[in-house]
Order: structure tokens, then sequence, then C-alpha cells
């Protein structure tokens, strides 16, 4: 691995400056009978709400607004399943910056929508690293920049502004926990809150990042299994290092748990967040005693599932 | 009709400093998407996002607090097939007063369910009016108050507070857009807001309120059809005054437009709205003309309904 040169709290800082009246400052809603369940008290930093839907908008937007005007000219592509692509594609519309977006063909139905409402340019490949890698080495031969998901400096200090906006909206907290797939969110946070403690949440049969950790080496992502379908790809490198700096540990959960940690959010809060996002709150459920008596905010990193009422309105 | 009493802005305002700290202070969403979709600019105020899940928590709130001692001690009663009842018994458990609601037993199950987890003793009764009338002239032999859950001034100065708020977020607001059913948050709304315009969406099958300013005369509840369940109540006494005075105009939606336009509030906003908040998004997109260029508040009521993902999560 090169050596490489890590983004830094005044990093989120420049970030959020230059992300000002460009993303939505997202709500925190709070709920006193989860409080009351959990013995602690939950701020639930809603970027389900964020423009696309999803956190991954702040740092596609960051990504881009720091691109050279020929950057910008020239246009940008990126490899994505999901909400990074279309957060991509938002952002680069309202830029005027040319998008193309590689999607396998197994990415969930409302993503590749999303994707293709944002108006990047979709290229469909086959699903794994290799054919990633492929598309990337192919597509930079046209002079494009490539946006990665994840693994950029520039992506983790926008994706720490959530954080930050939550530290200004929420005084006191004692904690964060955040989902980790690629780590840029978590990455992010780490930043962003140091200090606090900061924990990861990760699904117990994709949890590559809890591996790594463990090991000091990082690990490739198994073929991994989860009904959070934006944590299955693998850390990335400056996230690794990131998170072997400062986050306080990752808590592995089981699917099941994350289900029914998304049904009470859906039920008791009235948004719509898909499972990598409630996988924070059954962390929390888990590990009870060590959240005890303290505030945690938790990042709900989006709402890019297809919703509909258990009653058909018969209308 | 008895000599009555109106409320006033005043009232809203002593109602807003009653409350503080007690209700949530919901955010405003945008989108846009649907800004340009309609040609006007829409500034969703998430009431379903209140606690209990409806605005009805402001006014069940403000009338509780308004209470004697002796009479918190008693208790209080209502009537309600949703969300006025947990609203009742989630303000009630909270300031330690017992709260008794009568239920028909059609009532939906979701909000059934929200009435008895809030706490109150639950009574079922018949359908209809009448059987809200006997309900209610026994149970004033216990001594207990009846909350009513619109036509009462304390009530409507409660839900206005939902749109004092909303003017307070967002500057320059034309024109607010609330449900009318009962009308205890549109009169609100006209009181809060007097100066703009002022609007009603109501369902067409469901029109009493339309009928009654159109005759001038209060209009009985003709049977009422709509998938706006929260939305079938009879247009109360105090709320028919204040909207003769105030109101624009009331809008009569389609079912079907409606459920067009929860969906999309679903799919877009990532929140979860029941059908008698969205009627007011249907009532703009079908008097696109009317709206066109301007900065419209719309109230979104309630969340409770009961929402699941389109495609199971296998664990």
């Amino acid at each position: 691995m090169p050596k490489i040169s890590l983004p830094r709290y005044d990093d989120i800082v420049l970030a959020a400056n230059r992300l000002e009246g460009f993303i939505k400052h997202t709500p925190v809603l709070t709920c006193s009978e989860i409080d009351e369940a959990l013995g602690c008290e939950v701020f639930f930093k809603c970027e389900n709400l964020q423009k696309s839907g999803a956190f991954k908008y702040r740092g596609a937007s960051n990504a881009l607004l720091s691109l050279s005007e020929q950057q910008r000219q020239t246009g940008v592509f990126t490899v994505s399943s999901g909400n990074h692509g279309a957060a991509l594609g938002y952002a680069g519309a309202r830029l005027g910056i040319s998008v193309t977006v590689a999607v396998p063909y197994n990415a969930p139905a409302i993503k590749r929508n999303n994707i293709e409402a944002s108006g990047a340019s979709i290229v469909t490949i086959e699903p794994g690293m290799e054919a990633r890698e492929r598309f990337a080495a192919e597509r930079a031969q046209t002079g494009e920049t490539f946006i990665p998901p994840y693994d950029h400096p520039d992506i983790i200090a926008g994706q720490g502004t959530a954080t930050l906006e939550l530290l200004k909206q929420v005084e006191d907290l004692d904690t964060v926990v955040a989902p980790l797939g690629g780590g840029g969110l978590l990455a992010g946070a780490c930043l962003a809150a140091q200090g606090l403690e900061v924990y990861g949440a990760e699904p117990m049969l994709a949890n590559d990042g809890f591996e790594s950790l463990r090991t000091g080496v990082r690990q490739p992502a198994k073929p991994p299994r989860s009904i959070c379908d934006g944590l299955l790809t693998q850390l990335g490198e400056y996230n690794f290092e990131i998170l072997k700096r400062h986050v306080s540990a990752v808590l592995v959960v089981e699917d099941k748990d994350t289900k029914a940690a998304m049904e009470l959010i859906w039920q008791r809060l009235k948004i719509i967040i898909e499972p990598s996002s409630a996988i924070t709150l059954a962390a929390l459920k888990q590990e009870r005693s060590r959240f005890a008596g303290k505030r945690v905010g938790i990042v709900l990193s989006g709402g890019n599932i297809a919703a509909e009422p258990s009653q058909p309105l018969k209308v």
C-alpha cells in the first residue's frame, strides 16, 4: 500500500463550509419509548432525509465541489450498487457534471431506479470486485475522474460532516454509533467526534471490518451475506487506517436483530430507513450495559428501500 | 347553538408558551423534485413526527395543561377512533392524569393499539355519533372532564401551534394548506396564519365541511367514505365559525389522488404519513395554477398507518 495522507478534523470543517447551502441539514429525532426501553438517550441523526435519500450525498458533493474546472468539464465515473451512485448523480446534475455509474446487475431495483432518476448514465456490470476494478481501469482511459464510494479523503471528509452537524445539534453527546460497510461514514464520524467514543455496527456475516481490526490486517470481504445491502463492501484502506487509530470498537449484529430494529424505527419514529441504518439501534440494544445512561447519537444512513402500507388502501 | 367565545391568535401564542418543552418542535422538510413537478415551493411540516404520531398531541396537551388541579385528579375522558385518543393518553400519562377513551369497534387496529400503548383505558363502543354522545353523557356522571377531539377552544388553540411553529421555521410563506376533518387543525391554522391564504383539503366523499361553507349551515356528516380515516368526522361548531371567517377555500380531493400523493411522499421524503396527511399534497397537485410560484406550507398531520417493506426481508 502506498503511503497515504489521512484526512483530519480540519478537513471535515472545511468540507462542512464547502457543503453549506448544498446539502440538507437533516433533523435529529428522539423517542422517549426507545430511551426507556434501552436505558440511554438516543439521538437519531436522519441522513435518510438527506438529498438522494442517504448520507452519501455529502461525500459525493464534497468530492465534486473539490474538482478542478477541467475535471468538472470532463466528467466523473464511479462503481456503485446503490446510494453512492445516486448521490453522485444528483450532485453532478446540480453542478452540470457528467456522471457515469457502473451498477452490478444484481443491485436492488429501488437503488438502480434512484441512480437513473438522478440523471446519471448507467453501465451494467457483473457483481464483485474484479468487474468493478476492470471497469474502473477501462473507464479511466477516457480522462474522466474516478470518484470512489468510500476510500478517499474527500469522501470521508464529506461523510464526517453528518457527525459534525449532529454534534452541533445535540449537546453533551457521549457516543456516536454509525454503520460500517466501506467505512466512509464511520471514519468520518471518528474524525469529527474526536474525544468521544465512536462505535461501528457491522453485520455478523459481513464482518470484514471487525476482522480487519481484530487481526490488524485489512481482510478481504468474504462473500458477505446480510439484509444490509449497503454494508457488503470491503473496508477501504484510508478508512481502515482511521478506524485503527480512533474507533472504540466494532459491534457485530445479527440480521434478525437489525430487522427488528428497523421495524421499531418505522413504527415509532415514522420514518423509512433501510436495514443498513437500523443496525445501529440493534447494536445499542445488544450492548445495553455499554451504553447505559449515556447520550448516544446514531447516524441513520439512508432510506432507500421500497415501502408500502401493510393493509393495501382501497380507493 | 349557544353563543360561543371563539379562540383568537393570542390564544395560539399562549398555547405555544404552555406547550414549550412538552411537545416536539417538528422539522420542516422540502423536496426539489416535488417543487419542480408542482411549480411551487412546498414546505412539509412534519407533525407525523410529533409525539404520539400526530398533531393531536398539541391540542390534547394544551387542554390537559389548562385543567384545574381538581380536574386533573378526577381524570378525563374522550371519544376517538384514532389519533386524539392516543395523544390524550400520552399527554395524560406524562401529567399523571387518568384518561379513558371510548373507541368504536371498527377503529383501525394500529390506532387502537396506539391508544392502548399510551396507557389510556379503553371502552369499546358502537360506531357513529349516537353512541359517542350516549357514552359522553353517561361518563360525565363520574365527574371526569370531557376533552373533545376538535370542537373546543383549547384544542383549536393547541393545534394552531403547529402552524405558528411552521411560520417561524419558514420565512415568507404565502399559503398554508391543512387537512379538514373535524376542523381543529384547520381552524388553528386560520387563527395562527391570519393574513395568509389558508386552505383546507377534504375528501370528496366526506365533504361536509365544504358543503357547510357553501350553504352557510353546518351540515351533518353524510355516511362518509374515504381512505382518510382521520377526516371522517363532522365539522365542529367552533371550527365552523372560525372557518367561515378565515378560510380561503376548502379543496375537495378524490381518494385516488390522495393515495398517489401518499406514495410519492413515502418514496421521496422517506417519512411515513397517513392518507389524511397526503390529501394536502394531492390538493396542491389538483389546483396547480392556484399555487403556482407560491411558497406553500402543508401540515402533514400524522403517521399512524402500518407500513412494511415492499419486498419482505429474509433473515
